[in-house]
């Protein structure tokens, strides 16, 4: 028997269990503040509904579930799919319907540093809004749960399916009839997402499995590097895609973001990047990443717009957009900075004997009723064993439960890290333990 | 393609997301003051590691997971086992080392009134002691998460695997070494625990099967209906047990666990109840479950000691205890009596046209900054639409922001509840909303 977890999984102990937990209590709370509300969808999902628009990458990185009976089932590889099943299935609900998620996804990847085949997301999505508005107030709340954080230094990377649709329809033009070989605008985005990835000369070679020829390569590259400031970057392109009406279309789209973001006064994070594509087949707008100035691990948060999604699984016609944030990503950043405790236990009530175990357990009862973290003695350990523990575990403060003192109302409050004892009544320790950070 | 949840499984909408958090939440609480730790392992395991110690029953119900170079993988069905794995792959954890983990867990079960396939488990256990302290601080904390819950009137059956072995062994004395059919105590247990799910015929025809004459199949019903009050059945049944070294084991224990309970002043809520045998095969010592009085539900938590498993998972020999509850059934329990609100959110800051909307933006980063959830406009809607989306939604005040009032350094605010409007400074509307209920 094999007694690690999973290949690509890991355990999370106490400590890093406390730090995920503080960096999904504070973006929860952030996302609570913009009237984002919670619902929970099962882990499992029909494997059908999985694969119809994830994308043939992704779709191999599902772990598919063995039923004897039913449907074919999969894990969730994001949440913006069982949303979207969720507003499909739920036409009642009033729009927009905004809603997060805080939840663990599983993808079969080959495990890499930093990625695990379960990790955490943190979603909020805008269901039922074709306003940029929608898409800017996600970016927003994005930007304040970094913030909440500690991470201000952040590049908002932003650009739209519809103008790389756009490159790629000019590229295709530019090849006379009798020569050109079919492709489809997704492939052709799959493997321009995998530029940072793989490199310039391998997406090449990419490209040209699709089909595309050197001289469409070259032009698509040229296009794809257009980078910069929005205003900067917006005047730049408009000449480019001014025959396109998809294209007018995506830049009027980034124009409004561009707008709103001021109302924010987020704009100043805001870069235009047309090399951006995103590995998901069903964006349809504007997408968007979130990257740490100078931190080596790539985006933090990603999403974009897929209209079409939650009509695709059967529901009405509903415009959507949303954005994920990678929790373990955000974790790895902050481990380095952050000192959080070891343990969360604030207190060992300790008993001298045998003899007094009774009065450490009403003792305990006593820190437990005003909500103070509390162990007792569940060994059968002497009172020095029993300093020990608390000092192996990080427990800043030791109650000794000793006759003598009791008999006087009174009781030895040991602080572990000062290394200094005091007697005092019990009120007074729990006034002491409970007020101490 | 197939638009509802997997078969056994359901969403869960925002009213009822904000119910589980609440109850979850007040769970954690007690099992952080009872100084447990959490940690988090993944959801998917080893499938051997799972069907080693789960027993038939639960073998057959785990969700099997394909993958294709790697072990077979499965779903978790409990949090016990995965918390076996970690101590066992841990060995340097302190002990006794007290984990809580609140999560999902997995069961390819029948669907069934008040059962899921994906269903929540809050698990506190204890590991490393072998002291009967530890399965009473687990029940203590069990019983004070109960009564935060509001559930006072409950009762705790308690028995142990020693005392059923005994049975068995006594049972097996009854038959002359010829006619004697060999059957393991395991097959008897699972055969006894579904007493209260298939009735007492069936469990007959189950012992038949397994190979129990009729003679004993009833000497076993006559011991096993032994039930009542802790210290009329220890006194029943000690000379039941006398001669067996097991029977009075667990007899022992059984006392202990009495006369510790009365420490923490829960000794009025144990019953013996020598009928009670758990599902799972890893349990070796006492077991217990927690019904609440006149519930129709059957069990809200059930645990015991598995003394074996961390060993046979591969590490040092540790003995652990510890009590689940299930936090559907909880759910079920409270859906009738709370009251909680259809939403989060406080605050909707409606726009009287276009050209307010920035101010609107503004006014909302306010309300978010003070952490009360705010909405604002995403559709582009006129004021009456913006007021009855906000109204069907549940929010219960309205900012309106209007050029008039605006200039004049002050915003409408609409209680939707009592229909009232009011002009005031934005910071007393802060003042009113943010202390609202």
């Amino acid at each position: 028997m094999n007694f690690s977890p999973p290949k690509g999984m890991r355990d999370f102990g106490q400590e890093e269990t406390i730090m995920r937990e503080y960096v999904i209590q504070t973006i929860k709370k952030v996302f609570e503040c913009y009237g984002f509300e919670s619902i929970e969808t099962p882990a499992l999902e029909d494997l059908e509904l999985l694969t119809a628009k994830s994308g043939e990458e992704i779709s191999k990185q599902i772990f598919r579930v063995e039923t004897e009976k039913e449907r074919k089932l999969g894990l969730r590889f994001d949440l913006t799919v069982p949303l979207a099943r969720f507003v499909a299935n739920n036409p009642q609900l009033p729009k927009p319907f905004k809603r997060y998620a805080i939840a663990p996804v599983w993808r079969y990847e080959e495990p890499q540093a930093g990625r695990l085949r379960q990790f955490y997301q943190a979603d909020i999505d805008i269901c039922g809004s074709e306003s940029m508005e929608a898409d800017v107030e996600c970016l927003a709340c994005a930007l304040d749960c970094l913030k909440a954080l500690g991470f201000e230094d952040v590049v908002v990377r932003i650009n739209n399916r519809k103008i790389l649709d756009a490159f790629v329809e000019i590229v295709k033009e530019k090849i006379p009839e009798e020569v050109k070989i079919e492709f489809g605008s997704l492939e052709v985005f799959r493997a321009i997402d995998k530029l940072s990835k793989i490199g310039v000369e391998n997406v090449k070679e990419e490209l040209r499995k699709i089909g595309l020829q050197e001289k469409q390569i070259e032009k698509l590259l040229e296009m794809i590097s257009l980078k910069g400031e929005f205003e900067e970057i917006l005047e730049k392109s408009e000449a480019l895609l001014s025959k396109s009406k998809k294209g007018k279309e995506g830049l009027e789209e980034l124009k409004k973001i561009f707008e709103i973001s001021k109302f924010y006064g987020i704009e100043k994070k805001l870069v235009l990047d047309f090399s951006l594509a995103r590995g998901l087949d069903y964006y349809t707008g504007p997408i968007f990443e979130i990257e740490v100035k100078g931190g080596k691990i790539g985006s933090i948060a990603g999403g974009g717009r897929y209209d079409n999604l939650i009509e695709l699984y059967g529901g009405r016609p509903t415009p959507a957009t949303g954005i994920s944030l990678g929790i373990e990503r955000i974790m790895e950043l902050k481990k380095k900075e952050m000192k959080l405790p070891k343990t969360r236990v604030k207190v060992f009530v300790a008993n001298v004997d045998e003899s007094m175990k009774r009065k450490a357990i009403e003792i305990a009862k006593e820190f437990r009723k005003k909500g103070i973290p509390t162990q007792i003695d569940l060994m059968g350990r002497n009172l020095k064993k029993q300093l020990e523990y608390a000092d192996s575990v990080g427990i800043p403060f030791v109650v000794i439960v000793g006759k003598k003192e009791v008999e006087k109302g009174k009781l030895k409050l040991r602080d572990m890290v000062k290394k200094i004892e005091m007697e005092m009544r019990i009120e007074e320790i729990i006034k002491t333990v409970g007020t101490s950070s």
